[in-house]
C-alpha cells in the first residue's frame, strides 16, 4: 500500500523550488485570485507537509504564536484541519467565538481584528451563509490587519486564510483537487478528463455555494473537462460561471452547464455529487435574517424544501455510477455527505455508492490539514524550501 | 514532607524494566481488560511522570499533534488533568463539542472519528450517564480509527483513553490505587487490607456506577478484602459483580455485599463512601431520554430522591469511622464530595471527617494526570523505559 | 518609525537588574500592593519581552504546564492577551468556564483550585462585575494554593494574574502606563504631567470601576497631576480615593475630584474619557443578582440609564481637546470606546477625536500581552535578567 510515508520528496523538493509564486505576505482567500504556480506550490507544500508527518517529522515553524480561528458557521472537520495544522507548525489555537448571528463591520472589525493579533501569525475564518458577506468580512479583516501592520501596531502581518466563504472554499477544493492528483498518478493526467460537479438531493436546505463554485473555478484551470449540472433555479453566482468558463478557455480544458445529471455522468472520470441551496434563497434567506424576520424564515425553509423534494431523483445511484467512464468514476465529496437510508431515507448518494468509496473520502479530506498549514507556511516563511529541507 | 520529587525513580525504573506489558498500540478502556502488568506499568510509569514534573523535568514526547477530548458528561478535574496531561507530552488539546443530547452512532461516528484524527495521538472520552452505551460508544470509536489505520487514511491509529464510561473510571480507580500504594508503602502491603466501597446518602442523583464498579474490580486483583455495600437496590451491573468475585479468588483477597454501612466499615483500613444510583434507575433514565419524555425523567428523579431520602443514615460519620481500624482508615473518594453542612444539608461524610482527609483526597486527585499521561505514553512510545530515561 | 523592534534592550537589562523588586513568588492583584520597583520591572520586563517578540525571538520559558483562565465576564482583548501570553512562555491555554452567574467560595472554591492546579503555572481571573466580590475570590483563589502548595499537594504555586476585579485592573493600567512612558520618553517625563481622568457620557450600563480606581492610584505614583472628574453621584469606591491620595503626596503629583470635564481637560497632558456605573448601581446590582430579583434589575437598568442620559454632554469633542495643552493632549482609552456616530448615537468620544488617536490607543492595547506574560515570568523565574538574557 502507497501512503504518503512513502512519496518521492526528493521529487517534490525540486518542483517546489521551481515554482515562482508569490504566496509569501499574502493571504489565501479565492484560489481564482492566485497564480497556477501558487496554487502548484501550495499543493506541492501540503503533500510534503503530510509525507513529513507519516514520516513522524516534525515540521515546528513558530517559536510561539496563536492560530486564530473565526468559524461563523459550525463546522466540525475544518475546525479540526486548522488546529491540526496550528499544533503542527507550533502555533497555539484560539477560538474567537462571537455572536453567530452578529455581522460585525466597519470600527468592530477593525480594532476587534488588531487587538487579537499583537502575537497572531494567521487567522483562519469560515464566514460562508450569507451571499455577499464572507468575502466581504475577510477582506475586511484583511485591511485591518495590512494597515496595522504599516501603522508598526502589529509587528507581522497576521495570515488569513479563508476556511469557506460566500464565493470559494480553496482548503476543500485544493484537497479534492490534491486526491485528483494521487488518483490519476499527477496533474497532467488531469487533462481531458471529465469531472461532473453535480446537484444532488439532500432533505436539508440552506448549504452553501463555495464548494461547487470552487470546484469548477479549480479544475477548469488544469484543463479538465468540467461539467457542472442542476436542476432549474439551483444557479450559482454568476461572476462564478464567468471565471470558470474563462479558465476553461485558458486551461484548454472546458465548462458548460446542464439541468440533466445523466449528462453530466456520462463518461466521467470523476462525479461530484452534493446539494446547494439555489442562490436567490440564499440572498433571500441573508435578508430576512438582517431584518428578524422569522416567520420569513420559516416560510423560506418549508417553501425550498418543497422545492427541494421535486429533484430527489438527483441521487448519485449504481445506474448513474454506470453512465461513467468504465463504470468506475471517482466519487468525491467534501464530506458529510447525506447518504440514503443511513443519514436519511434519501439524500444525495446510495449507501453501496458510498461504501465502494468511503476510503477515497476520507483520503481526500485527510490533505485539508496539509493544505491548510502549507497555506500558513507559504505565507509567513521567506524561504520555504530552504525552512522544509531543515525538517527532513 | 516527602513528595514526588523525592522518588526513588532508579528503582521504578528497574520495576518498570521487568514487566511484561502490552500496552504499546492498546486503548485503555477497562483495567479488567489488562494484565496485572499493564496496571502495574501504568502506575509506574505514572509515578516516574509525576517525579520529573516535581523535578521541573520536560516530558515532552510528541512533536506535535492533537489530544482530543470528548466530554459527553460534565467534567473539570477530570478535563484538566487531560490537559494537563496533554500539555505534559507536548499535545495541543482539542475539544469534540458535540449535542450533550446526541447519542450518534454508526456511520457519523466512523467518520468523525477519521476525520478528526488525521494528526491526532490521542481521543480521551467521558460517557458515563447510559447504561450499556458509553463503553460501546468506544468500541465504536476504536474500530473506526482501528480501520481508518490498516486501510491507510491515518498515519498512526490514535490511543482511546477511557476518562469514564458506564462501566468503569480507570484513570480514576488507578489514582485510588496510587494512593493507597503511597500510603502503605508499596502494592505488596495492600494484600489482606480491607477496602469498603461504600454507597453513601447524597441529595442529587443519578451519578453513575463506573466509580464503584471500577473500585471492586481493581483493588481485588491485588489480593485486598473488599466489601461492597449499599442499601438494597442499589446493585451495580451484574456483569462486575462477577468478575470482581472471579479476580478476588485468583488474588487471593476476598469479595463480598453487604446492605450494612457499618458492617463494611468495621475493621476497615480504607473506605471509599459515595453516592451512586441505582442502576435500574438509570437504565430507565437511558429510555426516557431516549423517547424524549420530560416529564418521565421529572417523575423518576423524584420517586429516585424520595427512595435516596430513606438512606440519609448512609453517611461516614466519625462514630463510624471509629469502627475501622484503629479508628483512622483511610477515607477516599473521587471528589467532590457532597460534605454534610457544606455542599449540602447532609451528604456522603460530615465535615470533620472530610476535613482530617482533605489532603489525602487532593493528593489521591493529583495522581490522576500522570496516570492519563502514562497511559497515553505507553500506547504510543514504543519503548518507554529508554524514552522515559532520555527525560532525567 | 520606531517600533519595539528598535528598543536599547541592553538599557532596558541594566534597569532590570538594578532594581530591587519582590515580585518571584508572589501574585499580581492590585498595583497599590506592590512597591514601585515591582511595577517598574514588570513594566522593563514587558518592554523586553515585546521586543524579543518583534525581533522573532523565543521566549519559551516553560517545558509544560497551564495557563489557566477564568473569566466572570465577558472578555475579548484580554482574553486573547492572556492567550498571547501563554503561548509566548510555552504554556498551554485552558479556561474554566464556570457558570457565569454562580459566585462560588469556600469549599468549591479550595477544591477546584487546587484540582487544576498540578500541573499550572498561572491562573488568571477576571471578576470585575461585583463589589465587594472578585478581588475576596482571587483572595481565596490565592490561598488556596497557598496551602496546597505549603501541604505538598502542589509542586509549586501558581501565580495568580488580576485580569481585572472589582477594585482594579493592573493589567490595563500598566499597559496605560507604558503607553505614557513611551510617549514622553520616560517615566521621569511623566511628573508635573497633568492626566484627566474622566468619567463620560455611554448609552450602557454597569460598566466595572476598576479602570478609573486603576489608573488614579497607578499615575499618582509617578508624580502625575491626576484628575478625577465625574458628574455627582459617579463615585468611585472610598477606599481608592485614599490610597490615590496618599500616592500623590508621596510622589510628589497631585490628586483632586472635579465634577467638570472641562476643568479637568484644561492644559492637560493626558486625557482618559471612560464610562462607569456609579458605585451604588453596582451595590445595589449585586445584591438584586443575589436575590435573583429581575424585575429590580430591570428597572435599576432603567433608572441608571436614564441617570446616565443627565450627562451626554460629557463626550471628547474636539471642542474639550482644544482645551489641553496645545491643544493636543494624548488620549488614552482601554478599549473598545463608545463613539459617537460609530458604535454608538452618542457615546463617550466624537469620531473625529478617535480617528485622530486610533493608532494611539492600539499601541496602548499592544502592551497589554506582554505585561501579562511579564507578570508570570517575573512570579516564577527565580533569576530573570539571566533567563531573559538567555533569550537574545
Amino acid at each position: 500500500m502507497n501512503t504518503p510515508r512513502d512519496k518521492n520528496i526528493g521529487k517534490l523538493f525540486t518542483q517546489l523550488a521551481a515554482l515562482k509564486h508569490e504566496l509569501y505576505g499574502k493571504d489565501f482567500l479565492l484560489t481564482w485570485e492566485k497564480t497556477e504556480a501558487d496554487l502548484r506550490a501550495v499543493m506541492l507544500t501540503a503533500e510534503i507537509l503530510q509525507s513529513l508527518h507519516w514520516q513522524g517529522k516534525s515540521m515546528r515553524t513558530f517559536n510561539h504564536g496563536l492560530a486564530i480561528s473565526i468559524f461563523r458557521d459550525k463546522s466540525t472537520r475544518t475546525r479540526f484541519s486548522f488546529a491540526s495544522a496550528a499544533s503542527a507548525l507550533g502555533l497555539t489555537l484560539s477560538d474567537l467565538d462571537e455572536e453567530k448571528s452578529q455581522i460585525a463591520h466597519g470600527e468592530t472589525v477593525r480594532e476587534t481584528a488588531n487587538m487579537i493579533s499583537f502575537l497572531t501569525e494567521v487567522i483562519g475564518i469560515r464566514d460562508d451563509m450569507y451571499p455577499g458577506e464572507g468575502h466581504t468580512y475577510m477582506l475586511e479583516v484583511a485591511e485591518a490587519v495590512e494597515q496595522g501592520f504599516k501603522d508598526g501596531i502589529l509587528p507581522s502581518r497576521p495570515a488569513l486564510v479563508n476556511l469557506q466563504c460566500d464565493l470559494d472554499h480553496p482548503t476543500q477544493s485544493l484537497a479534492d483537487l490534491l486526491k485528483l492528483k494521487d488518483y490519476f498518478g499527477n496533474l497532467e493526467n488531469l487533462k481531458g478528463k471529465k469531472i461532473a460537479m453535480s446537484w444532488a438531493y439532500s432533505p436539508s436546505y440552506g448549504k452553501p455555494l463555495s464548494v461547487p463554485q470552487g470546484i469548477i473555478n479549480l479544475m477548469t484551470r488544469f484543463g479538465m473537462e468540467v461539467v457542472l449540472a442542476h436542476p432549474e433555479g439551483y444557479d450559482l453566482l454568476p461572476g462564478t460561471m464567468q471565471t470558470a468558463q474563462q479558465f476553461a478557455s485558458a486551461s484548454g480544458g472546458s465548462f458548460r452547464l446542464t439541468h440533466d445529471m445523466q449528462d453530466a455522468f456520462k463518461d466521467a472520470d470523476v462525479v461530484y455529487p452534493k446539494s446547494w441551496a439555489p442562490m436567490a434563497v440564499m440572498q433571500t434567506r441573508t435578508e430576512l435574517l438582517k431584518a428578524g424576520n422569522k416567520q420569513g424564515l420559516v416560510d423560506l425553509e418549508k417553501q425550498c424544501l418543497a422545492e427541494n423534494a421535486k429533484h430527489t431523483d438527483w441521487e448519485c445511484t449504481e445506474d448513474l455510477m454506470a453512465l461513467t467512464k468504465g463504470g468506475n468514476a471517482l466519487y468525491e465529496h467534501c464530506l458529510p455527505a447525506d447518504i440514503t437510508d443511513v443519514s436519511c431515507k434519501q439524500g444525495e448518494v446510495s449507501k453501496s455508492v458510498f461504501d465502494k468509496y468511503r476510503n477515497h473520502t476520507y483520503q481526500e479530506a485527510g490533505f485539508k490539514p496539509f493544505v491548510i498549514a502549507a497555506m500558513i507556511f507559504m505565507s509567513k516563511v521567506a524561504d520555504p524550501v530552504r525552512k522544509l529541507e531543515s525538517f527532513i
